[in-house]
């Protein structure tokens, strides 16, 4: 579409330079860390302000131009990819933390701030958040669409970390959700609504976020086990016992492999558990002895711990450079990132299955996952000059998420739903998607926030 | 409202005896632990199937005829009151745990199973459920209510624990939310939207629930303090430290007294904690060491450990004894308990306030609480005699909901909102309030669901 050129003009009064529609900012914010590729939007806009967002809500709400809002540009199933073109509201100066407060154990975040920046501004506080997705993205971002990583089997997912929100609204209506209290039963739970609404009922002005104290003493290793199902079911055990596990990640071979040569680590080439524990130095020493008894009994071998801050950073970095890693291990490939999350104990079968299905196919893909969560990810390595390769990689993608569906799961553990996976909510929810749209048509009657996204589309003749 | 015979008819075709207009069934449906008193509905019916509630749900549709559910009647504001007449749908019968799978540490209830019921099964299989309101509630009356208790800062409330859900809505469809993956990304958190809706938004007809595993040790204490600033000041520090607590409630001198005039217990009549512990018997002696300490400086005296079961038994059998024990203390009164949340920052300036507005008022009110959540309670205990007192006793709620918001929190903390708390939701919620409407409307445009209730009503001329 074209923007009115009347809605450009009020835009700039107030904005400025910071409206723009050069060919460059344009093309800046219609690419992503993915494989999917959307058109541009026809003007980019930096707000400073909830109250700029507001006007900027209204006036597009005028001229039924459509918004679709950017935080770091790090999803990986093209959210915020303006598919219908309009304005795109760039967070990346509403980045203050506006408050922290200790005692509570929250903080007040505009939405540009990013996990890393949020972290760096508490680490004399004695408090962290914990939310871990590996890419330094915006909490905006992380909150629609319902982000977690490698610390949710621990500190939870978004779902669990935000305590309130303030959300403009299609039409430039400003709500607060929530509250600062650590629990209410107040009526409909709406923080929880637009946290993993990505975009599609309002845009996201400001987090309140609980953060949790920095553990006083951290432990961490490696585990190598025989095969994947001996790996499961030790963190099922681990589980059951309740052991307090922060992480428990879960590589496979080829993942080992990959990291081995991108890290310069040796650990050996078998299914590995990287494992984390917080809490007191008596705490964390009992519970990384109980981890060791249970492992054992599921025949792990190559044990080795990390205890002092320079070994776990080195392992940890080696973790979130896995994606580095494996993109690597296939020079000029590209990737399409997979993301389902299963009942813990379908996991084995459905990794192996992956795995068997993967081999037959002839494209790379290491498998990576939470497996505390039954969350994994298969990194498929795909020739981009090869269309074969890619329809290859994306029949694998969707019979992994079929697959998922039949052993209980979901779609999509943590990535959320994007346009890459818009096609398969049908069989997630069923009767439960129209619904969705329900809610959507009830909050954004004219389609206008993040259109062509997350609910079920008209028909396009 | 009288009910079409025709309706009736086709109810009583196919739930038979189980459809009751009788005057005694009705004013059974009419009462609730509450001080609120509302119209009876007009007929009580008792599915025993999900198609059952969506035949009932259709069959009310098509004559516009309300319908309220009906779990445990235990709720404290009114919820299950069929202010607008109708059918009542009592969950008594839907009380079958359908499945249990400990290696997912999840089960699938029907509604009307309650808490105790619940675990009582698991007994045997080392886990359990932890939310704990108390009463011997249902769990999709719990659900409804976003139910939470002495438990929440440790195993989170109803929206922490309740993962998918089947809901039968307006006119007879039924949906499934979530899955059995410990986490999801893919679209609107429906269950989220559900848990906490009240009824408002559909019929809960199975629940899918997190368990928990049995802790291998626990331990508990009570604890008295000078005063409530420095017991307020000692679950501050203990939860910044990151001390685990499965449990710490707090009870004023007043409710001490009751409680060991009631249950025999000789607590010093001063503020006091009671905690518990849950973990390895390393991990639990650790913890109530390091809570020992915190409590010392705080001015701690009075310390008594349980670590026998029969004694922690009974120390929260007192504790859970604590409602009744304050209803003696003042015979033939009956009671109008309140239930607010704050910040912890603020806990102890909000007791303190409302112990002094209470003291003028004139009217007994001990005070307890989930400190560890911010959230407690006043127990007004009134003549029923006297309407000056409960006008007293309303006002007095009123000003604590008020100061609850001053301070950052919520007018509600577990209770719900129902008939008691509908007047104050504009207060909390401000805009987002009509956002509530909007999404009543979307998913029961007739207002049949437990009307009345949650969101904004149109006016009565």
């Amino acid at each position: 579409m074209a923007i009115p050129s009347a809605l450009l003009n009020d835009l700039a009064a107030f904005l400025g330079p910071r409206l723009s529609t050069s060919a460059g900012e344009r093309a800046l914010h219609a690419q992503s860390e993915s494989y999917i590729i959307a058109g541009a939007p026809d003007a980019v806009v930096y707000p400073h302000t909830t109250e700029e967002v507001a006007r900027i809500a209204a006036l597009c709400a005028r001229e039924a131009v459509p918004i679709t809002p950017w935080g770091a540009g790090t999803s990986l199933e093209g959210h915020a990819l303006a598919v219908k073109g309009g304005v795109t509201v760039d967070f990346r100066d509403m980045n203050r933390v506006l408050a922290v407060y200790p005692e509570d154990m929250l903080c007040v975040v505009q939405p540009g701030v990013t996990r890393e920046e949020l972290n760096g501004w508490l680490r004399d506080t004695g408090l962290f958040f914990p939310v871990d997705p590996g890419a330094n993205a915006s909490l905006g971002g992380m909150a629609s669409t319902r982000a977690s990583g490698t610390t949710a089997v621990r500190y939870g997912t978004m779902r669990d970390n935000v305590l309130g929100l303030e959300v403009v609204l299609a039409g430039g209506r400003v709500i607060r959700t929530g509250s600062s209290a650590p629990k209410s039963s107040a009526g409909y739970d709406l923080t929880a609504l637009f946290v993993g609404a990505e975009g599609t009922l309002g845009l996201i002005t400001e987090l309140t976020l609980r953060l949790h104290g920095q553990p006083e003493a951290v432990s961490a290793a490696t585990c190598a086990f025989p095969n994947m199902g001996a790996a499961v079911d030790c963190v099922i055990a681990t589980i059951q016992t309740g052991l307090p596990m922060a992480r428990i990640e879960f590589l496979d071979p080829e993942t080992v492999a990959a990291c081995n040569a991108y890290s310069g680590t040796s650990l050996p080439l078998a299914p590995q558990l990287m494992v984390e524990f917080h809490g007191s130095p008596h705490g964390v020493a009992e519970q990384a002895e109980r981890f060791g008894a249970i492992a054992a009994d599921f025949g792990s071998r190559g044990f080795v711990w990390a205890r002092a801050q320079e070994d776990r950073s080195r392992l940890w970095k080696m973790r979130h450079d896995a994606y580095r890693a494996i993109l690597a291990s296939r020079p000029g490939a590209t990737a399409l990132v997979t993301d389902v999350c299963v009942p813990i104990s379908a996991l084995a079968q459905a990794v192996e299955e992956t795995r068997e299905d993967i081999a037959q196919s002839g494209i790379p893909g290491p498998i990576l996952g939470h497996v505390g969560d039954g969350n994994f990810h298969a990194i498929l390595l795909v020739n981009p000059a090869d269309p074969r390769e890619k329809d290859l990689a994306k029949a694998l993608a969707t019979r992994m998420a079929e697959r998922s569906l039949a052993l209980g799961g979901t779609i999509s553990g943590e990535h959320g739903v994007g346009m890459g996976k818009l096609p398969l909510m049908a069989a997630e929810h069923g009767p439960a998607w129209a619904i969705m749209g329900h809610i959507k048509r009830a909050l954004d009657p004219h389609d206008l926030m993040n259109p062509g996204k997350m609910v079920p589309q008209p028909k396009v003749r």
